[in-house]
């Protein structure tokens, strides 16, 4: 009975007050940054996806990911901040979960960066699926982009998975007018001005028949005096997707109308000096 | 007997019973805690299992792997919170453990990104048991994936261990149809559209006897001029694993059929110009 | 009613005043701290585009980034202030946010890498848009810069995207005139001075005609004994753009005016020596 | 004497007990701990053994190495207790170890690297004694799997020592059968179908002789129209270690049976068009 | 009333007092640390300056940066403090600023090591502007050392940019004679002593005419026995940029020289053994 | 006079008994501490050396060098600890030390490395002086092992200094014995069975002859189809530091005794298609 | 007047005292550790001197390197304690201190590294001033070893600025006596041992001829049977420096000599297979 008398009753009431006061501060403040963290976001998507126009699923894609981590970061401090009102030492907890979350976040670095970087392929437009592209020396067609991995579909069918921390610079095939190249190689006895005079004129001829050629073909001139043969160089501007289609009609028509012409692609050439053995 | 009497016997009973209370605290809330997570991390691979429909083996190991991580940091946080209720200073023990386990950490950085790739792949479906794969520039069938290592037996009967670590860009040949291209090389002298012609009539008889095709054979067209030949290109899209058959019969019906029409492969040409020793 | 009369009523209001106080303070410390950052960032950038005359529509991007990192570092300092003066531990909230920002920091460190690199990229005059340059392997016209990455338009159509922290070594091409350089080889049996002032001449008769030529061309003298030919070196200094066109007009009226006076580009030599087979 | 009277002799006591009661506390938890780590450690390689077969000199040797690590920390942390039970600031003594351990640390994290990948080595089967593989570039037979080295012994006699660090990719070439592969060059003059017919007669009388030969060989067909022959391959599969002697029967045989129906493996062919020097 | 007779004066002034005392030394050791500071920068570069002859605009450059580093240092460190004079926990606004500062350190380590290199190519003189260097794989002549970049403008007009973290190993081609050597191959059927007596001739009369030529030409001897020549090593020392001009005048004079007299530089040579076809 | 008497004598003294207890505890522990480190040592040492069979000289190296380490540390923490006893706060000594220790330990962290795998290059016996090793592409024999540094001797003379943590994969040639592997190209046209016949004869004899031969040499039979020569392969175990002599003994016979029987290493073919020019 | 009658003027009096006593205790410490610090670095420095038989000139270097890193730690150390016995919070000062530390000590690793290894440079004898070697890549003499940057002179005349800390790998050139090769090729036709003794003679009287050789030099044997020859090798150890001259002067000679037997250097040989055209 003495022990009850002895224990100082006001003291007691005065700290579990305190700590009813803390908690509905906490409680408070987490409900009202949630509430507002919650809206800045939606905003900022909103915003983000008039501005870039990206489509609506990306857009909730990604505003679903931002929301989950706004959730988990506050739901922790959440805890901590609980427990430490109640008198426990949150140091343990937070070492605890540091020392174990270090080592599982070290090992799990290449994920965030996955995902980080992912953020940002769904976010901008520097790859859509069905373009043509060049990712860390893998070609060929997007078949996914999610935010882990990118698909790419190899031309020779292969599906090769980037992780999307691997995806740094973009080389994208599928965004404007396309070049179509083609180098003709003469022999030094032909003469410059009439080959160039022919290939002009098939040039001419192609352009009015292709519709897909955007610009050119041109001949550009003597690209190179090389070992065997003097390289002339014709470049066209075609629309996507078409430059080989054009190059490959530009290789059989020249073929044909050098031939006819008698001026041939020379083969390799070597003066051979005869000396009999002694 | 003075020193007896002289005990503060009530504060010793308050500081007990203050012990006892935040026990029967850590150890209630360590109980919640762990259910809660449990029952969290069961629902989430029921979850993961239905939508990304990997088989329940997999999603056993997975949840198995989930719910230990679950269980050993809990116990480690709970124990270092009991410590600290009695009194020690639980930060040397905690920087202790550290300590020694930043050392191996350093060490065994290797062994978690092992099993964090693990994880993923095992959830995902890159690479399956059976599948023609090309990782870390090795090639072959995977035979097993695991949680710290996948095992890939390279055509020559050689078995491959990778640390998942390693498997970061995954070409995957056995997902969809696969390509078969055929370089055929023809002489200057021949005619190219009488080429074209032949090769496009192989192309479709053998589009009528092989049921593995499922596209083409298609002649592009004139891929180059070479050194010493016309590179014509043939592709056509196969079921998977059939593309190299096609090749083959491709190569070996087309060469004859050429043959047939006196159209040869060329031999690498030269012109040689003749010069007396002086 | 006791419970009430015992409440250190006082010792209250003191600590309410001290916190209005401290809160007084903290608001007005940051207004303070707010208004001088916002008037020293707008300060610099004026005598940032001063010096370095850069576009006002590059300043005013750079200046609001500069202005939005001011605000964000001093609201979050603001809150954990707050705080601590309401008596809450600010540690737990810290090392909550440290310990997701570390994990998302890690991941997003390229991220970061990329602005900083695109600030300066913004703010001096290494690449513009429309520039010919060659950075990290890629060759292009740069169209456009952007404070995450840079967009460089390859030759043949391809769209290249560079994250800025990949922007190390910059190589402009469109910086001041340029060179063109022509290497002829002739025969050994051919008169080296004769065939220097062959090219001298067409050297000036050129340089008298093409208005792009700045300088030359020259001709170097004997650049190298090859194993067929002697290498005769020229070079010339054109306007920026020109050089390629100024290098095709050279070869094509030196390779003429040899052929008139007879002398040619010789084809490799091999002497050979004869032997009948045992 | 009046100094010893003022001295509090109870609060010493007090302190004293206190102190015991600490350290009874701290040797009875750090006894039961060892017992239970012990218990533990030795349970699960038990389990190991039984599951993974490995060899009893294995598991002892990791076994003892678990022990070892166990109680190393568990006396480092019994140490750091004590003295703070003793009243002395541990911080300055973990600080001071810490320092000093971190340097060394830095430089033999290739070290405790070693051992971490070592434990697995032993315990998993990756490779054995004996064993034909290819790590780090590194080919020939395991002499000696250890925990910080492993010793591969060349094919010409030389002993590779590779930190256990360095084992990666491991790929292990006595685990299963191997392939045995033939590429036969033959001219594009000859018949195809004769020459695979004669080629299958030598696999089947081979595979008939041979009993190393676990599947084949058989003949694939037309791999490649070279530049101066046909390429036809041959494959089978072989008991382990078996793969290069089948290879050496299968050339001397196809050898002989072509030449004995005068078909011929080609010499590199070339086309020389003679020319005059003008 | 009874309020404000209960406030305890006294204390508040001690306490006011004591705030004071502490921003009076504060502000002093402030004021004398910093006055120290710049002396002692200023002396020493005075001292740099008279020591390694830089010229007085680039120390004043590195002077003020200098200052600019402590001023900076000083003003945050004094904020800092008042900060904790006042009763604030400073912990905070430093833990706040250090989060931010590291993820922007991250970003712009890249910054700081330019900065740091950049100071002592201005302090050194490995570099200076109209040198011919080549650093990091890039070639040509120094326009420009700053702080943040170095600018080399490439032999074929090219700008390239170099951030100075990227000048490693320096190697500069202006920094006293260069050398000029020239190889000539002869036949294995000429002279060997012929040879050397005519090139040394050759030598002497270069050496004698040419005032740009320090030491040399010498002819050093056989240098090897090629597969179808006698390769003769001559090497000379000039003045530093005229090492081309003499190598070519060297094998100008040199091919005359040695044609005069019948000696011929060798074409590659084969023994053809013919066979008939069978 | 009156403030002496109020000075708190007792408690002065109490607190100087303190400190002068806990000295003497500190020394205490000190001095046990390092007198059972160095008997650890010691004995650790003596049972390496026994283990591992290491000369006593270098068991000394490494003994003196593991009580330096452990006498710096010591000291060290002692030093701490005596500062903490008399009041002053250690933790800015500690700081201050581990800043510049930090720093320092930055740039010679690579200077820990080599000697950390010094002491295990010393302890353990993969090099050897006088070893025929090749490291890190250096290749020659080892003259010194020391802590910090390795040095080899090129075969052409040069000293290479290695520092040891470049030491990471050895490959040693002075470990048993070393394989002689011959290939002999013969022609198309001779008889496998007679060639293979006489090489087996020529194996036999020389393995009479030459004592250092410990196995072989054997024929072992067609090891390639080459494009001129079928290759032919003889291989030999020989005593360690003979396998370049036999090479050479065996080259040298095998050309003479097939020359006897009219078998000859054939030149590479070729076959020539002659066309007129057109 | 009663303000100041309240304030406790006897524990001001003793705080005062107290500091004073501490400030007292700490200047001590400082001036006692840096005598004795002074003391034993010079001491190690006679002490290295004597062993490494370094320069007087590269020892006083060191030592006042050693000596000013030592006193910059000792006054930061002094600085931070005299701030906390005054009651300033050092906590702060160090903080600040600190972040600006680390910023500029990521971008200053390098120099700190450069001046580590530059430390050990100077120390050992690896390199000298004259000494030929082989560093990261760059081949030339020595010109100067710094405590930054090792200046090597290229043969070509180029200066190579190495920071210290690229300096890993030494193959120093001038460390004893050199080798001298040579290879040469016979016509299978001629005969081994005949030419072997020639080699042998004339291997005996250029040994007699020049004092620079030291050993041989000795015919080796039969290196290698090659396409067209057969490569005989002759090895010799000449003193430092000299080995070049000896090998052009056993290229000239046995090249004489050989002549002068009729046996010659084989130019590559080939079988030509002639077919005619079809």
């Amino acid at each position: 009975m003495d022990f009850f008398q002895n224990v100082d009753w006001s003291s007691i009431l005065k700290d579990t007050g305190i700590i009813l006061l803390k908690l509905i501060g906490i409680i408070a403040a987490f409900l009202i940054v949630k509430a507002i963290g919650r809206r800045v976001i939606k905003k900022m998507f909103q915003r983000l996806q008039a501005r870039h126009s990206i489509s609506t699923g990306r857009a909730l894609t990604l505003q679903s990911l931002s929301l989950n981590v706004l959730s988990y970061t506050l739901i922790f401090i959440f805890i901590v901040m609980v427990f430490e009102v109640f008198g426990y030492n949150a140091t343990a907890l937070l070492a605890g979960a540091g020392v174990v979350g270090l080592a599982i976040g070290f090992g799990a670095q290449g994920l965030v960066s996955d995902v980080v970087t992912g953020f940002f392929l769904l976010l901008e437009k520097q790859i859509d699926v069905e373009d043509y592209v060049t990712i860390a020396g893998f070609e060929g067609i997007v078949e996914q982009v999610g935010l882990r991995t990118t698909q790419i579909r190899g031309f020779d069918g292969t599906l090769h998975y980037l992780p999307n921390r691997q995806i740094i610079n973009v080389s994208n095939h599928s965004r404007g007018n396309m070049r179509a190249l083609v180098d003709i190689g003469i022999s030094y006895d032909d003469d410059i001005d009439q080959t160039i005079a022919i290939l002009q004129e098939v040039c001419e001829r192609i352009a009015a028949e292709d519709v897909s050629i955007v610009d050119g073909p041109n001949v550009l001139g003597v690209q190179a005096l090389g070992a065997s043969d003097i390289i002339i160089r014709i470049i066209a501007k075609t629309e996507n997707g078409q430059q080989s289609a054009v190059e490959r009609k530009l290789r059989k028509t020249i073929k044909e109308q050098l031939e006819a012409n008698r001026i041939e692609v020379p083969f390799p050439h070597q003066v051979s000096i005869e000396k009999k053995s002694n």
